[in-house]
């Protein structure tokens, strides 16, 4: 039965959440006043955490997938002892608060993932349990279950509806993540009205199909020993996730509760009085926290403290029994790279045979896995297109399947791209791993809303995008990425990488393993390339550099990947015309722009104009070169040289334009100034 | 029972599909081969097609959402009379062929929406669903079915993988769509292999828990009759939307039948022989059609053409009957829009109050409807924070829901952002409905792979994106975009609209009505806007136009949307400091680039430098103005004019950016030439 502490305690919190949301003037009490009793009984009687050291490793993961719902969150974090004060309850959705309208990975202790994009928690969830699956099957010893930690969600309808949340719980199905414990706050109210509206499917039999352990809580608003068995048999299944149906009311308590007037817009003044009166609360008090409620929830956190101390008793153990074991894991928790790991990356010269950058990815990524245990990823269902399953990988498989097993690093992620970045983002967030996903660069955009997120969450994620441009060919517009590098590095915190030989390739590994707060995404061709005549792996990482240099040039050409070598031979045939072309690959914008202004002019300097060359939209090239040379509109379906042949983007077609720019700015007879050049970036000539 | 003319058929099919891949030496005769009997059932049996009008309006039409099987639907087109010829097959995936690598809309008669990227297709077929629907409900009399044709489906395990396709066919169990089947290839088998390694879920269970009609066919290879009998069936159901879930062999007859091998490659030359032998085909043959397949296949077009003679004589004694209807149907079906529509537009003077540009759109989205009757849509749950919702609309719901009927024009997408735009293609594409789609700017990108396909299918797609900046306040960063103008902006045959005021989102309506193949994004805001002086529809349908001119300026700032009326008044500072400025407002940058070279320049004209101001990223506006003031990276979660404020764009910071590049320009002493200017455009000064 719950004590009548657990009863104050939970009116606390729903108290709590409409006086944060009357503060504020802004936010969603609705969900937090329905979730309350849940979140109480997880917290109190489930959720392993040290308040004190919220990144103890072997913690039970929370994500609230219903970010929106984050004033619960924030009082969770704050009634459990961490750095979460009640100023900064006062302050939430304020200006430069840790409280910001949606939970933010890196803005507060105690956030695990940054959600409020519906869907992505979820996902991300799936990526936490994965982590966790792996490095348990990976570490733990008999007696020393090192890694078991449980990763528990809260969502809500919205999440549900997102079809990247399909794609990573069906996946969470077939890979039986028993350690994924997800709530669900049945409350049928949308910001739309009634789910009635729109959301009519059966959500238990939907979870049935994917393999998930389903369970229903009737009354979560008041039972809350229902809610704690079903968290308990849903702890003791060890074959499936699980899903607990809770039916809630929607700002329970409220004169609104079980409307979606109380979604999103802070109770009226009356309410929040009758509210308080029907609660026991003084209603004139504000942000009060009752002496019972305080004292529950630091005894929780004592429990909790205690809990991680004991973990640290069994890992002094049993680092003294596995001691390499030991140093390994701490290596990886405490996100080290291995020593000398970089010695790794093949470096090439231009004997080394012609092929797909995407078949340099392979061999990078092969020789990566070997040094690099903490590598792990698979592909949308393109393996054999991506190449991105090394020689000897097992996969990540439950080992009923036969498969593979947990301890597996090669993933199969299904044809769910939105889902696999997602989940890469949680496997990212819960440490140790570095994630990669893999598909053609076209479809990269089916994951646009968990590639941003990886940026503003600061999560090293690696995303292998093959099949880069029209060189695709015969595949034709449907799959020819035009616009997509374009958004890719317009996205802050996102290094877009394309490079064009193997050193280049070599390049984009190391800076995108070495930036450990900034995902990538490395476009790969499926047409062969050459190695190029002065690459290497160290002029690369600058994100660009001089290929080709001449004295007094008449012209630079900047380039990526597979058009930098159509550049070098257009570069030929300017030279029998009289014309002194040098070449700048470019095989990362952002890597080149965060590089000093001195090393940048050096790049892109003033004196001749600067052509750029590249077979998508020149959207963004504007930046970097006084003409551009790229795709009106769509690709076409055809071998690729033909489809190269038939925009001109040719050696002898890029002459032609490189021709053309220098006679006209010889006409015109002017200075001509390096387009780095900026008054609001104090770059001058 | 199948007829020896049926096998013979499917055998040509077979035959035909392992043939077209072999000699483009490229391509999937996997799916086509084990398909074959099921396209073979439903074209020769079921579909209402005219070959020679293939645009006959009450046509069924066919979605093939595993659009990488496309060699099937051109050999079906082929075999029925369309305008697709054998030597079109002979040249699949060439260059500038009409049988390019996956079906394109536009590009070939008789395909009715472009398909390839997976999802999209099934997802497509819901708005091809939802329009039949709708218009059926508002033309169709006793006695007069008009409008009743049925959408056809064949997808496989790739699509039911992807998230848009789990979005809209939820929605499609929720609206009850009966006249939608969908043929589910379950062959098992996935580019990575067996669907075993990542697609385990029970498909059929899935689909009822969205509410369908699960139907199930045990022997897709051979049992014909059971193929017939589950259409049949299917079609009888009147009350829920069907799957039909159809076993089959990938590869069928071919000697690596039933692997992932025959799934994108070319037949073997000993196993194309061997085939041929099975099938009872001459192997030194090529590209045959025996006289019985051609015979039966000119018997299904002559059915066909019969039944189009017949609909042409139902609607010319609807039309007698009905004249008005009629008369109105025609002009829907015909793509004509009411004559003087555009004078609902609402117009706007200085004296009008300063809203909220989404409130603006809201007012006129309230006038259109009433003169736009093929104007529909809907929001993905956000509808009172869109304000797409009209007074007085009707919901499109089945009727038995009470929340609606067919006939109603506003859609209830839940929250399913990629689904709701994918299904918005399938509307447009039926013809006769504009359709509309609403959400918050940032999860636009969410349908990143829908919106692409919008505009690669040249299809006329409204979307209403508000809350499109920082401006949004307090939900803050991860509901803020930074990015996602900039990715608008670079896919090609996509407008992305940002009005300023009043006046211009009115231009932004007219031009995206207008714009029969372009699809709009169109941008507006959250915070309220004054309505400008100097602004006119006129003007704003340029895309871009000067706002406010002066005589010699010494500074240009160019600026979108809620900017720009900050720009205005730093200019009034500016002004103070003897600085000259004229003010150009861009509401449309890629509408902006379709006008001719001389009024561009009257624009951005050559002499004082420009300065681009708007609160996303600057990546791109390189090319259209020499310094650019925007975000450096995330927004803020705060009140609005808080993160204004803290990210210095305000006047006064607006202001000090305009001093400081006109000093810099000053003091260069050198010619300021246009950012238009471009040899390779021929745009010179």
């Amino acid at each position: 039965m719950a004590s009548n502490n657990d009863l104050i305690a939970v009116n606390t919190i729903r108290t709590l959440a409409a006086d944060v949301v009357s503060k504020s003037n802004s936010g969603h009490p609705g969900a937090p006043m329905g979730m309350a009793p849940a979140a109480h009984v997880l917290w109190t009687r489930h959720l392993n955490f040290s308040s004190k050291n919220p990144k103890w490793y072997n913690r039970d993961r929370f994500v609230l997938s219903n970010g929106h719902a984050c004033v619960l969150q924030y009082i969770m974090l704050h009634l459990s002892g961490y750095k979460v004060s009640m100023d900064d309850l006062k302050s939430f959705r304020q200006i430069d608060s840790i409280t910001p309208g949606h939970p933010e990975l890196g803005v507060t202790e105690g956030i695990e993932v940054t959600t409020g994009p519906l869907g992505q928690g979820i996902s991300n969830a799936v990526g936490l349990a994965i982590a966790q699956a792996h490095l348990g099957a990976v570490f733990n010893k008999d007696g020393y279950n090192i890694i078991d930690n449980h990763t528990y969600v809260f969502l809500g309808d919205g999440c549900l509806q997102e079809g990247v949340a399909s794609e990573a719980c069906s996946l969470a199905g077939h890979l039986k993540l028993a350690n994924l414990i997800a709530i669900y706050d049945d409350n049928k109210i949308t910001i739309d009205g009634d789910t009635a509206v729109s959301f009519t499917e059966d959500v238990e039999l939907r979870f049935k199909s994917y393999g998930w352990n389903v369970l229903h809580v009737e009354n979560g608003d008041e039972d809350y020993e229902a809610i704690e068995k079903a968290i308990s048999a849903a702890q003791k299944n060890s074959s499936a996730p699980t899903i607990i149906n809770l039916k809630t009311t929607i700002g329970y308590g409220s004169l609104k509760a079980g409307g979606h007037d109380v979604h999103g817009a802070p109770l009226k003044k009356d309410d929040l009085i009758q509210l308080k009166k029907k609660f026991g609360f003084n209603p004139d008090e504000t942000f009060a926290v009752p002496q019972e409620t305080t004292d529950l929830y630091k005894a929780t956190a004592e429990k909790g403290a205690k809990k991680e101390a004991a973990w640290n008793d069994l890992f002094k153990s049993y680092a003294e029994k596995y001691p390499l074991e030991a140093s390994e894991l701490t290596r990886r928790m405490e996100g080290r790279l291995p020593e000398g790991w970089e010695k790794a990356l093949p470096t090439y010269s231009t004997s080394d045979a012609a092929v797909g950058s995407r078949k340099l990815s392979e061999t990078t990524i092969t020789k990566l896995v070997e040094v690099l245990p903490e590598l792990m990823g698979g592909s949308a269902d393109l393996t054999g297109s991506n190449l991105t399953r090394w020689k000897g990988a097992d996969d990540f498989q439950h080992p009923s399947t036969g498969l593979g097993h947990y301890g597996g690093r090669y993933i199969r992620f299904g044809v769910r791209e939105h889902g696999m970045v997602a989940i890469c983002n949680g496997m990212a967030a819960y440490g140790g791993i570095i994630p990669f996903s893999a598909t053609f660069l076209n479809f990269v955009s089916y994951a646009a809303g968990a590639v941003r997120l990886s940026a503003l969450s600061h999560l090293r994620v690696l995303n292998v995008a093959t099949h880069d441009s029209i060189g695709l060919g015969e595949d034709g517009p449907t799959h020819q990425p035009v616009e997509t590098a374009a958004w890719l590095r317009a996205v802050p915190n996102l290094a877009f990488w394309r490079p064009a030989d193997g050193n280049e390739t070599s390049a984009t590994y190391l800076v995108a393993i070495l930036s450990q707060h900034t995902p990538s995404v490395m476009a790969f061709s499926r047409q062969n390339l050459p190695q190029l005549q002065n690459s290497s792996i160290e002029k690369a990482t600058k994100g660009g550099y001089v290929l080709d240099d001449i004295e007094n040039p008449d012209l630079t050409i900047v380039s990526t990947g597979s058009e930098v070598p159509l550049c070098v031979e257009a570069a030929k045939l300017l030279k029998e015309k009289g014309i002194k072309t040098r070449i700048v690959s470019m095989p990362c914008i952002e890597v080149f722009n965060s590089q000093d202004t001195k090393y940048k002019l050096s790049v892109l300097p003033s004196g001749a104009p600067v052509l750029s060359v590249e077979a998508y939209s020149t959207f963004g090239w504007g930046s970097l070169s006084h003409d551009h040379f790229g795709l009106k509109a769509w690709g076409a379906s055809g071998p690729f040289d033909k489809v190269y042949a038939k925009f001109d983007m040719t050696p002898e077609g890029i002459a032609k334009r490189g021709e053309k720019v220098v006679a006209f700015y010889k006409k015109r007879g002017q200075p001509v100034f390096s387009p780095l050049i900026s008054a609001l970036d104090d770059i001058t000539e």
